[in-house]
């Protein structure tokens, strides 16, 4: 039976540490150059990458993971025409087709919150061997960057327990927050703080798993105070793409340029084991100057991205358990 | 000189012997799970995946083919830039700047009619050794869908001499359903049950060519007697994008809806050994109830696409003659 | 520190002549049929070939290179989307993010002219070990398509020193004619006739920069009389996409109609050694009767492309000074 990778929550703590090492040893190899005892890893199996939404940052780390890995890649990022409205094929059929050319995985990103676990209950049913990650579905769930995020804060704090993690920004429509508060919830004595404009608060079913799992959590639109008190600050882009209200899209950029923005002369506030993460794309949520700071690490995170989806792609081709 | 894959009238009864021999031999292999033998076939080579018209479906079942057997591929779904209405570049320049950069095949989907013949012959114009694949050229030939089709066929029943097939559904606007013809007239006493609404009936061309074939066949609108005379039932979905009268359009949805579309309860009328076909993307033709009835045998099909492809691939480049 | 290849001024005669030799060796082993050799080039290293515009073409040429030398790669012709309008992100951001994925070199495609030293920029200063090759920015530079016209010429001559080139068409809105010219100036004694109607003559920067390197040149509206002069006759399609004023362009293709097409019948006015070339896309001016005199260099030119791009990734790969 096939081990698919569907949502944050399917992970143990004793997953993810398994997870983290093996990223560490992908990281080590890679940069020690040993190119051809990376490749030995998937030498010869096969990846299809099916984006229905393109996300080139996306599939360029998980296109990225399986190259160096020497696993073959047939990818899409315009899958949509796959099942197109004029053509009409169910998510199911569209699986199923791909599922038969025997990809050792298939990497799915698709616009519904739960297409990962359709595409998955399909290739159990018919016994396909093919493993599914699900690279993004609808405002959901990406629970491979829940994971790299975990693995970032892993690295810099050794463990998790006792963080207090401040998540800011677009909190009601970013689904990095949610996979990753999700994940937090697996470990003791985090806190975390949600700094937000009241217009764009998690949603109450976040607030609802943490309550379930007792996590502490507190709800502000106080900057500076939460900049005090983090261990990791994770911030995110106003999505404004998914503000249909066009007043207040408005309302809400202003607000980010007033009062939810990171600069240079933010830095004093932080700790100075604090770390700064952001899932990228970055707008202006985060000031460029802050950059060169070595608290900022979101282009470390970025690139945990990839040793997290080798490690992960080795686990599932090598039935490793996580 | 390299040899081509143009249009299904091309292939000899033992030209597809071979290539259905050679088939099992890819199935075997790779269900083995072999991975490094597969790759020893072509490894090192390179195809060039040149669609004009996306379609996602076939072009990752030839690039997986492609991957498992060892050979590289670049690709685009989106070739029609290559020779934009702006830039105004000839297909026969495109392929000769494709035939220089020295794939071993060049697989090509455009929307022309005769595309795969004016790329064969510049290929063979200036003495190139690039083999092409035609993988869909305007509403004429599918070939690769047809030799697949036979495949399929082949595997259920050992020989395809003697069969009743039915062919059903838009018979106007399919190209598979001509391919498919044009091999069928290869085999003896087969016989073909035509079923449609009289608007969307197979062209008199195919009607002449299996005339001038012998080949027996019927015209009919009576989907039940149908099913119960066939051996291989092939179904087509409703070319809807393909028909311009809207009324039209609207009048067939509604036909196909109440008259042409194959459901749980139609199963009794089946033989016991026939099979059920469509080249797929199913829409609603074939309802999902049949699925699982064991002689449903479409996404089978659309496997055996991959496998009779990597069978073609490895013809080509290893020059056996098919 | 990484090399880049980032404007055609950059070469030096003697790195020119080592990118030569090497492309040589390409050709020579690729011909041979060796593919196991060819692969050991640059086995297992990846390349991520970016294209903010879709350019098949080009990113055909760089990837089937890639493939032959062994070298994986992660493409896109759709990068605008990876820092779309709405997004936002910065190129800096982008490459960044790419540099960290670890591929040995990024090939980049974008609309600015000053993009590639951008993105060098920011690989320099964050210490990646990405070689950045620029495919083409803006209207100013396409370094890569200046190397292999100079090699075009150089298989034709041995040398480029004492030749007469004749560049015609639209040479107001060709990048090709502006790289080439900057690279012609590395030469002796090369002479330079700038044949087009008025309005799209040669930018007055290149002018200056002729005079500055001492390089003979001339600029008339007369075909006839520059193809009799000519040892190479650089032809240049009317980039009627770029000028915005549809009186002017509609004039422009009358003239281009009538005065500046070469024909068979033009054939006789050329020296017997002379080449014709052409960066391609050709539409209309070049006929395509020409193309079966073995003057017509245009489709070599194209494939030497291939080479080119070959010696400098193992240039660049294998930290060869060019």
């Amino acid at each position: 039976m096939p081990q698919h990778i569907i949502r944050a929550q399917q992970f143990t703590k004793q997953g993810l540490q398994r997870i983290f090492a093996l990223a560490d040893e992908m990281r080590a190899t890679l940069e020690s150059g040993c190119r051809q005892k990376m490749r030995e890893y998937l030498s010869g199996t096969l990846m299809h990458a099916i984006f229905y939404e393109a996300s080139t940052r996306t599939r360029f780390s998980f296109e990225s993971a399986a190259q160096h890995l020497g696993m073959n890649v047939v990818s899409t990022d315009n899958a949509s025409q796959f099942s197109s409205a004029v053509k009409g094929e169910t998510l199911e059929d569209s699986i199923r087709v791909h599922a038969g050319y025997r990809p050792d995985v298939i990497v799915l990103r698709h616009g519904d919150d739960n297409a990962a676990e359709r595409a998955a209950r399909i290739i159990d049913t018919y016994g396909y061997t093919t493993h599914l990650i699900n690279a993004g579905a609808g405002r959901q769930q990406h629970p491979t960057q829940a994971v790299l995020d975990a693995y970032t804060i892993a690295r810099a704090f050794t463990t998790l327990n006792g963080l207090t993690v401040v998540m800011g920004g677009d909190l009601k429509n970013g689904r990095t927050v949610r996979s990753l508060a999700y994940l937090l919830g697996k470990f003791e004595d985090v806190k975390i703080l949600f700094v937000s404009p009241p217009e764009l608060r998690v949603g109450s079913d976040i607030l609802e798993y943490l309550e379930r799992h007792a996590i502490q959590y507190e709800q502000s639109a106080d900057m500076h105070e939460a900049l005090e008190r983090a261990d990791v600050v994770y911030w995110t882009r106003l999505q404004l793409e998914r503000i249909t209200d066009l007043d207040l899209a408005f309302r809400m950029r202003e607000e980010q340029v007033k009062r939810f923005t990171i600069k240079a002369e933010h830095l004093h506030l932080l700790k100075e084991r604090a770390i700064i993460m952001h899932p990228l794309p970055r707008m202006t949520e985060i000031s460029t100057e802050v950059d060169r700071d070595p608290r900022a690490r979101y282009f470390e995170q970025a690139q945990n991205g990839m040793y997290i989806r080798m490690a992960i792609l080795v686990s599932l081709v090598q039935r490793i358990e996580i």
